[in-house]
């Protein structure tokens, strides 16, 4: 394990450890900000500019082609080409982050954010008491105050004896044109919503400020239906296997939900009370099964989900423990296999105001494909499998503390830790580059095959070679790490089965892509960007995930970005701004659902694909 | 007890029985069929034409002003002019009734009927089911055929099995744009609501099909709560005067409602579950006491209710039994003692389109008064008590069978009986036409005194002086029948008690009139048109409620209109047309609340008023 530098990123205040020759932009992004780079990180656009006010890196020759000398004296660089070498501390300027301060809901191309405009408002009031002459009813009072309102029974029935008991004064808690309380005293600073992504693997959930925007907490856990399948179709059939099947994995679903909402006002010490609003995003089936609605019929041709339309419910009635009157909003859906997750990225990366043709591939256990084309949508689901999540694969994690997220090979491996601490396993990102150096090296073949270790080539570092175990069964894995917990009893390492896993994913993603393009008449070259999503850790090598296969062949890496979690990222959206709903609704309903199983041509494609790459 | 003669009237259907000389426009008024009076039954506006296919009445002199001879022939009369003598049929032209069809919910002067357009809406559809093809989600199948739609959770759940169970068919049930239900079959023949009138003493349901506005049934029950005190601020006091006992008093309210359902569905055979919508008119306090308000504000300086607009809310939040997605709605509401029911009344009667000066007094446990002026509207209350709807006199009953709702004197007291029974009391009509002759023959005095049998003018019929009684203890009554049930154990007679109870009420009503006129700046005789609204009977009189002072004097007899249950009517017409209720959420908010006992003379004005007037 080689020592890792300390990088502080202000006025953020966020510090990481990252590997000596790391650039401060992939540093940025595992700090969790993400850095403008439209030439793609070649040093030649100069969007990336931050400053280095602590550090040891020299100017480079793009540093000065961009910034003066004065600049480059008062530590401007481009944050593409500035490499670590000890430790630093950057500043980063509002303009350099993608999307300004909601930098992964807007694209780098229109860098404007989507206003904060949430449905709930929080009003404070104090009204004149009523006499005679004065002898407007309470809520009329209240109604001149705030403007015109709807509120249940029980609401009415609570909001002139908290008037009365408080000298005519309180705070009106809207959500739109509802009232959904009135609460004694000024509340106006305690208002809180809750997003979260409901993958089938994994759930992540983050608390937000609804006034200010601010993300209050973020929490990631597994998702606990695993118990029942671990993927769709076998959640699927689950729900249909007995009479409460549905609802037992439901309430597995919400008891999760409900505890990470605790964790995370445990974390920002709010009160449940004060969450006023959720928003979630989940696949087809998820969602269902979030909403309590039978997914059977999506697991039988023609695969029809049973409602589309993004819904706004009562967080009771999905059994979500927030305050008592809060909406739930769920994300509209485009297919049995295309789902919320989808529309929620697709509004994330504002994927409508590419012009020319754009390509964001969300990649979880199912792998989710749109395709813009001036103006025209298509979305296709392909199954990718859980092995990105870590799923399925032996030392496999989520990109966790203890996750290795970044695997170089030089003469031996080097490895990036998730919290700097001994390897407890390996998450999506380290996985994708892991298969991209022993692809590299030629440990493993381009048909899938990790070598023994007496057929390795001549050629191979010697460190790397004695990393090659075979078992007594004659089973082949490559060691990462001896060293700290391992996984399970075992060292962390990747075995054949694991190359496999990952082999069939980003063949069927690849498949999927090219089977998408064709549909629309487009081709590789077409592609004016590449958007890759998902969760596979803080970030992810494009020159690792185009090795593996995970993209066609053909695409320049300048024009592939790393996004993230554009689902959570599209889920915070929609509870910050109805606009922002608004428009994933309308996202929702002019994508053209393709079906790529029905496709001519469909067979041959995903039998291609599942070689990697020959170089 | 005089002979009674049977009138039916067509296209009808109705028959009544009334005594000889009853006009045919009183008869009709008794089969619940109100003719077109604009010049107050004088013979002179030609409004009021019926054909008389047999009977025996000779044309008059009014008939023959207006009717050619052919049209004598033809059997033309006048229905204010022409005296029922024998058997008689009757055939009632549309044009010659009050309002057309929903006469009671239109103007005499407008004669325009308002739409039928409920909010619920039931449309059959049979859908195509889905293929790999055309692949949209069995609720945007639904959406294409009925447009768009809110729906909750639990009934998109229950959609598409209903859908899959019945070959993508079946009966949606739209309220505005939410779908509360999607039933099997084709079920739009089954589409029901229910009106109700909630007063302090008596409760009034119709129940009515929703697509052709048709009243399927009606029945009237003592309001329960009266147990509880029989006046407004009785219950006021009782639902503050223990933790439960505004619940208590609410469920029982809603308990009678939900038998008062079972009774029109049993009578009309039809399921609880097909009625989808309900409205409710009541006074301020019964509407807060039905929608589980504490009416305690009310009962208290300033007197100001706790809200003030129209509720859409759901049935089951009111705890009234039908279909599960039905909505309730409850009237808006003008003041503290002036609520929906004033509302429901003056939609009924739209008295917004009366130009001029236009009274409605709505005589109940309360009596409301509304006036209109130049499309200025005030309001206001004044205690009537329950007199008028038959409670707190000793023979007192409400308008039904076995009820005095008739008194003429000549040489003895002529009866009219409702169901043409032994009388088994008096109701509110008959309670004004017995003191209107009673104080016409001198037996009861101005100052509302009953004469003793030693103190009757002596002109008086020997027939008339013999019905007056006094007991041991000297107590003065004057008998109306000695035959029949009577009330209790004695004969139906009314004692000097029950003369001051109407002297009470009539005279809160005609100073209630007097000082509202006077706020507004207007005098008796700016009125253009007086309609008098209540559940007193089947008519009432004119002539009698002017001689008992329930008016001012100085109104000509000719502007004055017996109205009926305009609460009721109102309550009919919100759950027959969105427009109607918007229109009287828009009169609500217009009326200028009058809190009369905060007026200047107000202490004079009801002294003055507590002597009948001299004839």
């Amino acid at each position: 394990m080689e020592t890792q530098i300390r990088v502080t990123f202000q006025p953020h205040g966020r510090s990481v450890s990252v590997l000596s020759g790391t650039t401060i932009l992939e540093a940025a992004a595992r700090a969790g900000l993400v850095i403008e780079t439209p030439c793609g990180g070649a040093g030649t656009c100069g969007k990336c500019r931050v400053r280095v006010m602590q550090g040891c890196g020299a100017a480079t020759a793009s540093d000065e082609r961009v910034f003066s000398s004065e600049e480059l004296r008062e530590g401007w660089r481009l944050a593409c080409r500035t490499v670590i070498a000890c430790e630093t501390v950057v500043v980063v300027p509002l303009a350099s982050l993608f999307g300004g301060e909601h930098q992964i809901l807007a694209t780098s191309d229109s860098g404007t954010t989507p206003e904060i405009l949430p449905d709930i408002r929080k009003i404070h009031v104090a009204l004149a008491p009523p006499t005679l002459i004065d002898d407007a009813p309470d809520l009329l009072r209240l109604e001149h105050a705030i403007g015109p309102f709807k509120a249940s029974l029980s609401l009415i029935r609570h909001v002139s004896a908290t008037l009365r008991a408080n000298g005519f004064a309180g705070t009106a808690v809207l959500a739109n044109h509802h009232l959904i309380d009135f609460e004694a005293g000024d509340t106006r600073e305690r208002c809180f919503g809750v997003a979260f992504d409901i993958g089938t693997t994994t759930l992540v959930g983050t608390l937000l400020n609804l006034c200010t925007g601010d993300k209050l907490g973020v929490v990631s856990r597994m998702n606990p239906q695993v118990s029942f399948g671990d993927d769709v179709l076998s959640r699927i059939h689950h729900a249909a296997s007995c009479g409460n099947c549905l609802d037992e994995m439901r309430l597995a679903l919400t008891n999760e939900v409900s505890g990470m909402i605790d964790a995370l006002c445990a974390g920002a010490t709010i009160s449940r009370e004060n969450i006023y609003a959720a928003a979630f995003a989940g696949n087809t089936t998820m969602e269902h099964i979030l909403c309590g609605l039978n997914p059977a019929q999506m697991g039988e041709t023609p695969f029809v989900p049973m409602h589309a339309r993004g819904l706004l419910v009562p967080a009771s009635e999905l059994g979500i423990p927030i305050h008592h009157g809060a909406q739930a909003y769920v994300f509209p859906i485009i297919g049995g296999f295309v789902g919320g997750d989808t529309v929620a990225g697709m509004l994330a990366t504002r994927i409508d105001r590419h012009e020319g043709t754009a390509l964001l591939v969300d990649i979880g256990t199912n792998g989710e494909i749109v395709l813009s084309h001036n103006g025209v949508f298509y979305a296709a689901s392909t199954a990718a499998g859980p092995a990105f999540e870590g799923a399925r694969i032996a030392c496999g994690m989520r990109g966790t503390h203890g996750a290795i997220e970044k695997v170089v090979f030089d003469d031996d491996v080097r490895l990036e830790v998730i919290g700097n601490v001994a390897p407890t396993g390996i998450c999506g990102s380290g996985l994708i580059d892991l298969i991209s150096e022993l692809l590299a090296c030629g440990i493993v073949t381009p048909e899938g095959q990790m070598l023994a270790p007496d057929e390795l080539p001549g050629t191979l570092a010697p460190a790397l070679a004695r990393r090659v175990r075979a078992d007594e069964n004659g089973s082949i894995s490559f060691v990462l790490s001896e060293a700290g917990a391992g996984c399970g009893s075992s060292p962390v390492a990747l075995t054949q089965r694991d190359v496999r896993e990952v082999q069939l994913g980003s063949g069927a993603v690849r498949a999927g892509i090219i089977l998408l393009l064709r549909q629309a008449g487009l081709d590789v070259s077409d592609l004016g960007i590449v958007l890759i999503a998902g969760g596979f850790g803080n970030f992810i090598r494009r020159s690792s995930a185009q090795r593996i296969g995970l993209l066609p062949g053909g695409i320049d890496h300048t024009r592939i970005r790393y996004v993230g979690n554009v689902s959570l990222a599209g889920a915070q959206a929609a509870l910050l701004s109805g606009d922002a709903r608004r428009l994933g609704e309308d996202l929702a309903r002019r994508v053209k659902h393709v079906e790529l199983s029905t496709m001519d041509g469909f067979q041959d494609a995903f039998a291609d694909a599942m070689f990697f790459p020959r170089s």
